[in-house]
């Protein structure tokens, strides 16, 4: 079972994410969960980049919910279990992250 | 360019998808594009689904809106060129329906 992120956890691995210097993630309104829109050249970069996430996301057993159209993919990460951010979603980032700067070179 | 159905068009190729006896599509609000719902029985089998519309989607050069969480998988078709339905949807739509009772079996 999944535990939402402590104020220390907070500080120490969520706060890098939303000030990366390279594209930073922002809290969503309402909801403790964690969003980023990620941009690519067309459909096939951002589905492959859709599908290197899918890999991943199975393998970790934590999925994230997720928009596309066309080149554009708008990631939302938060954890069903404990209704909010978990250490889950901070790996997950760093996961689609890594993914996203692989397929935009 | 792609141009939008005609009241004919919409008799003959749109009417029929909007009441499908297995799982219709639905106009969209105040929006000339239709939408539809599809759940699978996990992630798994939703990308699956996802992955074998990207692949038609790219061969007919016409693209999907789509969101996805876990199992389920929201799809939104309209054209982008011509604000509206066009016979790429209806046709789109026809590719999608194909795989998601491929995936459901």
């Amino acid at each position: 079972m999944a535990r939402r992120l402590s104020a220390e956890d907070r500080a120490q691995t969520l706060a890098p994410l939303l000030s990366a210097e390279h594209g930073a993630w922002a809290l969503v309104d309402g909801r403790d969960a964690i969003k980023k829109t990620f941009v690519f050249a067309d459909f096939n970069r951002a589905f492959a980049f859709m599908a290197s996430v899918a890999l991943s996301a199975e393998k970790m057993d934590h999925h994230p919910e997720w928009f596309n159209v066309y080149n554009r993919v708008e990631v939302t990460l938060s954890t069903h279990d404990c209704q909010g951010l978990s250490a889950r979603d901070i790996a997950l980032a760093a996961h689609i992250d890594a993914a996203a700067t692989s397929l935009s070179k």
